[in-house]
């Protein structure tokens, strides 16, 4: 590949004017900067990203880490944090976490590494005290899904305990009180939040919590499948359904078909993220909507402002309140 | 942040010993080692990738470049190049072509200039001839769902023709002559393709075809709505409907259920790709299966073969074959 002097000697320069013309400086004259592109062009030149980002100490980067890019969630996630690198001119870097400490610490410090100044983390399973060593190191560094205590303005999540609760409480003024969870098995408090605010809705209704009405599996249409199965194999008469998320409704919902149990007439399902998703299962999936894209943008957009040393607008919203959309899939019961 | 010349300073050691232990080079004692990975903690002290992928020419990252990070066909794309990068040690960098020309080039050559030596390209707007070029610069660069002549053997793709005659046929052995087709309104080879081989069938089977089968639109859930509410509204006794791919059928299965229109009794349908949504739509859908996993896998262990200049095996498959995946969605006509 052709290098920076070939650039130079082709166009009869000094590096540092070829230098001048990649950085778009001004004090270049139009004759010489187009002599410069032109040797570019004719050498198939590219200017190295990497030096320029060693030289700045900025790599005009952004570093998102996610649980699993495979994940619906994340793919939604990636995809606003993306947009608003798109529209800055910054790049993006992906790190996987995979629910697992170790992992989720390589992946934070290889974007650091990377010399990432902006990054929006998804990392559950660390430590509290490991995020905030990590934090202090990185002013562009922004947690998303989470709050950590004393960094509560670096932190843009979601009350997913509430959101649970709006969703039972939703299911009990249709009339049930037999109500069954799908829990996710993943040891983060999404889980414990959720599942909290399940219990709420029903402790406020004077409801008894059973956790035979329980089952817990992993948080994608799989675990779905096997959740509902294991609640119908209890034989508690449940009359409606509620779920850590609509990946497991999906799978919950493909299970009740095949038993031949009508959604809602037989029993009422409800979900939590509204992913796209949701508007195609049938019925259309009444569920708990995560301004996912929202909160994943002004993620990226505080990042980079953080960066940049500059305040953050004084009106940032840091925890959002999560609604109800109504579909079809909840009914009276009969 | 702290640089090599503090870790240096504070473990009594020359940059040269730093450089050495980060590079995990063996002529450094242990002892010493352990001095200078101490001072790094203390100091907070991370390598610089940039400057490593500067003096080494090689950042460690495998380039993709996507059309939509957000659509779930490229979401799962990402994630089998994500597995191969974990395995082998890169990092990920994603750059987006949005079905544009322009865009599309320069997302490549962005990864270029951040010397991503291993590229997965999906470009299916810019001509073969830039292509061609771009090739010829960077040797560890593939091309994926792309067929380039004279570069067939760097190019993974999928008989996108073969398998959409196969759906077709499908229907028809099942009793139908009068099928729709929810056409993709991108102009690439993928639409005109999949096209053809709807064509190919009926013709084989001596059905004429008739241009108001056909509705086109975007090839994503809301695209496959409005061409099926186009499509109703022509009136064509129409039994069944090959679409373009599994979430144009989503689209299309929303609408006929809001227009109590019975999946497969009243139409059969067919879709494409089996993505993990096609499981989980009710009636669970008959749909071509895409092999993405096994060729983006392949896609991206190929780029980092070439990218080292190694050979890659004999019996690579570049074209794959399509498959059919039979569920419930497609019945014999009444």
């Amino acid at each position: 590949m052709a290098t920076i002097k070939d650039v130079a000697q082709l166009a009869n320069v000094s590096v540092a004017t070829v230098s001048r013309v990649i950085n778009n400086a001004s004090n270049v004259s139009n004759n010489k900067r187009e002599i410069v592109k032109t040797a570019m062009e004719k050498l198939n030149y590219y200017p190295d990203a990497n030096a320029r980002a060693l030289s700045q100490q900025n790599s005009k980067t952004i570093g998102i880490v996610v649980a699993d890019v495979s994940d619906p969630f994340f793919g939604a996630m990636i995809s606003a944090v993306e947009k608003v690198a798109y529209r800055t001119g910054h790049f993006l870097l992906i790190g996987n976490g995979y629910h697992d400490e170790n992992k989720e610490y390589n992946a934070i410090t290889q974007l650091i590494e990377h010399r990432c100044s902006s990054l929006v983390v998804h990392a559950k399973m660390l430590s509290d005290s490991a995020l905030i060593r990590l934090m202090q190191q990185v002013p562009g560094m922004v947690l998303i899904n989470r709050v950590v205590k004393g960094f509560e303005k670096r932190c843009i999540a979601l009350d997913d305990r509430y959101g649970s609760y709006l969703a039972v409480k939703h299911l009990i003024q249709h009339g049930h009180t037999n109500i069954g969870y799908l829990c996710s098995n993943h040891d983060i408090s999404d889980s414990s939040d959720r599942l909290q605010g399940y219990k709420d809705a029903l402790l406020e209704h004077n409801i008894d919590i059973d956790d035979n009405l329980i089952a817990i599996s992993s948080p994608n249409e799989r675990g779905g499948e096997q959740a509902m199965m294991s609640l119908l194999e209890r034989n508690r008469q449940i009359t409606a359904i509620a779920c850590y998320n609509d990946s497991m409704a999906a799978g919950a919902i493909s299970v009740l078909y095949d038993n031949d149990i009508k959604i809602p007439s037989d029993i009422s399902i409800i979900g939590f993220d509204d992913l796209l998703l949701a508007q195609y299962l049938h019925p259309k999936l009444t569920t708990i909507r995560y301004p996912l894209q929202t909160m994943a943008e002004q993620a990226a957009e505080l990042a980079l402002q953080l960066a940049k040393e500059e305040t953050p607008p004084a009106n940032l919203i840091n925890v959002y309140t999560p609604t109800l959309t109504k579909r079809f899939s909840v009914t009276q019961i009969k």
